[in-house]
């Protein structure tokens, strides 16, 4: 016998979690069994309460607590443009960019071959039905600006376009206020591909 | 809004954690809510579990379930070594050599002025207690090699000297499979001032 019976089912449960491995899961565990028990209770009850009152919208498929989402029931919100992000998180961010003011669309990942994950894993399905409605004049790929971001760009761009519905997709480039000395190439090449008049 | 009011609270909950800031807080919480309600339920039952049913053993001070613990009461272990250390972690470090049957008892940290722990603050008393009831020979130090762990072991061993108990310390020197040319300064002088005969 290593460490007590709860004791040790409280470190596998932490190391169930991502990111985390044993040595940071057992620190975790003893943190939290010397924390007042309120401490305790206040994190099992919001692991609970999350997991059963958050779902997928029916709409947008971003997680929110109740079906259709707020924003997507929000009439002020520009029901021709349509942004379709990877994540919950890169919504969000777009967000606070105070930049876009349409409706979105959360994939929940980016299509990945060598990861298993293909486009019908992701809300691909639940896109093309909400664009097949006719609503939307704009659809903005807002997804990663990486190898699979880009995979799945082209992959809806191609999905899209026989619909007649302008795609675009958000720029690359030169983060603003960085240095061109120490940008990597693919940015900078991209910068130079896509330049724009002024 | 950014989040839904229950994922903003899980978040906050996982960035109570050590370790854990408002990134990997997210991350995790996303995770979370994407799993069967089961993953949850089982997490969230860990906590609760640990939390209620771990305490401290009255005798050593380890975490256990019942006091005092299974390895205090168990008469074939050495009733006349007692081992003290800074952690339940290093208890099981320490066990897990095989070269120790003695007792132990568990500091529950290290005095550290700057971080504002004291010996009070330290499972100090109690180890008095124990030493003054007579059935130990000899008292192991095996608190960590570091500046709050070497300041412990002599604080201890002013205190328990006076008592006539034989008072020893864990050695430090090279690691096994260690080599001279890689080893740090402070080490190798160490286990130079600490040689043996053979």
């Amino acid at each position: 016998m290593q460490h007590t019976q709860a004791l040790q089912q409280l470190i596998d449960a932490f190391a169930m979690l991502p990111g985390i491995g044993r040595k940071s899961a057992t620190r975790l565990a003893f943190y939290l069994v010397k924390q007042p028990p309120e401490t305790a209770a206040q994190i099992a009850g919001a692991i609970t309460a999350a997991r059963e009152r958050i779902q997928f919208c029916e709409t947008c498929q971003n997680l929110c607590e109740s079906s259709p989402c707020e924003r997507c029931t929000k009439s002020v919100r520009d029901e021709h443009m349509l942004c379709v992000v990877e994540s919950p998180q890169d919504l969000v961010a777009i967000e606070n960019t105070h930049e876009f003011h349409g409706r979105y669309h959360v994939l929940h990942g980016a299509i990945s071959p060598l990861d298993g994950i293909t486009p019908s894993d992701l809300k691909i399905r639940e896109l093309v039905a909400r664009i097949g409605m006719g609503t939307f004049t704009e659809i903005i790929l807002a997804t990663n600006p990486s190898v699979e971001g880009e995979a799945t760009a082209v992959y809806l761009k191609r999905l899209i376009e026989p619909l007649g519905i302008k795609v675009s997709r958000i720029a690359s480039g030169l983060p603003m206020g960085a240095q061109l000395e120490y940008a990597d190439k693919a940015t900078l090449g991209r910068s130079l591909l896509d330049r724009r008049e002024i």
